[in-house]
C-alpha cells in the first residue's frame, strides 16, 4: 500500500520521500525508494529531517499500530508533547489519529490524505472481478452498512459480517483479519452452524473520520480471509476505502468465487 | 443456573421437572431432579412425555446453542414444523427464540421466564462484592450502555469491552466467554496496550428482547475471564440479567479485585 501510493505520488511528478517506522514498513521493498527509517517518539529528529529534505506534504499510510508509551523513545520535541500524547492515548482510534494529525499540521507539516495524492487506489462502485451479491447478499450488506452507521459515534466500526440477516461479527479493537479468523474458528468449532457460502464481510468508512490519516482498506489477505471465514463476499463503501494491490484482490476474488463491490453509503451519512 | 432456577421454582412449592438437552446440561448435576433426556428435534416427544408428567409452564434456561439443521434428528412434529424452523433460523437469537417460543405456547404450553419464577436470579442494582467503579470507570460503563443501545436493534449486542472511552470488544455471535478471551489475546500479542486494570465488560439486555427466552447472564467463569482480559469490573443491567451462583460470583470478584455493578439502562431504553 505505501508504495502504491508512493508510485501514484511520484506519477504525478511529486518527489516522494518515504519514512519507514522501524520493526513495520517492508524492509526489502522501501530500498526502491528514498527513504529514511523512524521510530515512533523521534518527531523532533522527523521534523529535521522532513524539512531538510524539503518536505512540505506528508501523507500517513497503513493501519496505525498503537505503541506503548513505554515503547517510545521520546526525543526532546516529543517529550514536551507527551502530556498532550497521553491524552490522545485515550479513546479510539480517530481520536488518536487526529491528535496526530494536528501535531503535525502544528509543526508546519500539511497533511494530505492518501486518496487526495492517489485517487486510483479507492474502492470504486460496483464490482471489481467476475462475481456479483445475490439479492439475498444485498439484504446482508444493506444489514451490515446501517449496523456500522449506527456504531460509528463510538470510533469503531469499520467492519462488520453478516450472514442471512444474522450480524456475526462486529470489529472493535482487534482489525479487521482478527474478525475474519474469528468467524473461521467460530465455524470450525460449530458455534456458527451456519452454511458456507453465505455471509458478506461489510466495511465503510466511519461516520466523521478523518480520512487524511485512516481509511478503511481492503488487500489479497482480506479474500484470503473471507475464504477461509466461509463467507461469500465483501462489500466496501466505495469512494472511501482503500483497494491495495487491485489486480491480486480480483485475481484471488475470481479465483475463490467471492463478489467485491463498491456500495453507497446509507442515507444520511456524511463523511468528513 | 438451570439447578439454581429449579431450585427456586421447587422453593415455591412449584414441581420441577428438568429436560436436560443431550450434550449440554451437566450429567452428573441433573441427577438430584426428576428429569429426562431430549434432544433437539424431538418436538412431539417432548409434547408427549410433558404433557404425560402434567407440565403446564415451560421455562427456557441457559444459552442458545444453534445446532445446525443436519443435527436435529426430527420426530414427526418436528417434521411438520421444519419450514418455519429453517425460517428462523435465518436472522439472529431473538428472531430463532421468539419462533421457538411461538411453537411451545401453540402447543398448549406457557412460556414463562426463568426470572419470573426465580426473580432472586436478578442482577440487583449496585455493587455486589467489595469493590466500587471508579468515575473513569463509570465514564467507560455509561458509553457501553449507550454503544449497546444503539446495536441492539440489529438482534446482537448483549456485551462489549471498554477501557479509557476506547471500545476494545464487541460482542456478536462469538459469546461474552470468547470476546473476553480475544481481548486478553489481543493483551499478549500487544494489539492492545492499554495498561491492564483498565476496562469494563458491560453487559445490556437486548432492546426488546424476550425475556422468557433469553436474558444476559454472568457466572464465576465471567470473573475469571474478566480478569484474564485484564480488566477491573463487570456492569450488568439490573434487573434484566441473570447472576448465576451470586456467593461464588462475589468471592471470585472479590479476590481478583474487580467490581461488579448493576446500573441502570440508559434513558429511553424499553425492555418487553
Amino acid at each position: 500500500m505505501p508504495f502504491a501510493v508512493a508510485d501514484a505520488a511520484a506519477r504525478r511528478g511529486r518527489r516522494v520521500i518515504l519514512f519507514g517506522i522501524k520493526g513495520w514498513a517492508d524492509r526489502q521493498r522501501i530500498t526502491a525508494y528514498q527513504h529514511h527509517w523512524a521510530s515512533y517518539g523521534q518527531f523532533g529528529w522527523f521534523c529535521r529531517i522532513a524539512r531538510a529534505e524539503g518536505c512540505r506534504d506528508v501523507v500517513f499510510v497503513g493501519s496505525l499500530v498503537r505503541p506503548s508509551l513505554r515503547q517510545l523513545r521520546p526525543d526532546f520535541t516529543t517529550i514536551r508533547l507527551l502530556p498532550r500524547i497521553v491524552q490522545m492515548f485515550r479513546g479510539g482510534d480517530d481520536h488518536l489519529l487526529s491528535g496526530v494529525a494536528s501535531i503535525f499540521e502544528e509543526y508546519g507539516f500539511h497533511l494530505i490524505g492518501a486518496h487526495e495524492i492517489a485517487p486510483e487506489i479507492l474502492m470504486p462502485a460496483g464490482p471489481l472481478g467476475r462475481h456479483r451479491p445475490s439479492s439475498r447478499d444485498q439484504s446482508d450488506i444493506e444489514t451490515g452498512l446501517a449496523l456500522l452507521k449506527s456504531i460509528s459515534s463510538f470510533d469503531i466500526g469499520q467492519a462488520a459480517i453478516v450472514a442471512d440477516g444474522r450480524v456475526l461479527a462486529v470489529e472493535a479493537a482487534e482489525g479487521t483479519d482478527h474478525m475474519l479468523s474469528r468467524v473461521a474458528q467460530l465455524r470450525q468449532s460449530g458455534r456458527i452452524r451456519d452454511r458456507t457460502g453465505r455471509g458478506v464481510l461489510v466495511k465503510a468508512a466511519k461516520q466523521g473520520q478523518d480520512r487524511r490519516v485512516d481509511l478503511p482498506s481492503i488487500g489479497p489477505q482480506t479474500i484470503e480471509g473471507v475464504a477461509r471465514a466461509g463467507l461469500v463476499g465483501i462489500a466496501v463503501s466505495a469512494a472511501s476505502a482503500v483497494v491495495a494491490e487491485p489486480d491480486q484482490i480480483i485475481a484471488a476474488a475470481d479465483r475463490e468465487k467471492l463478489f467485491v463491490v463498491g456500495v453507497g453509503e446509507p442515507r444520511g451519512q456524511n463523511d468528513a
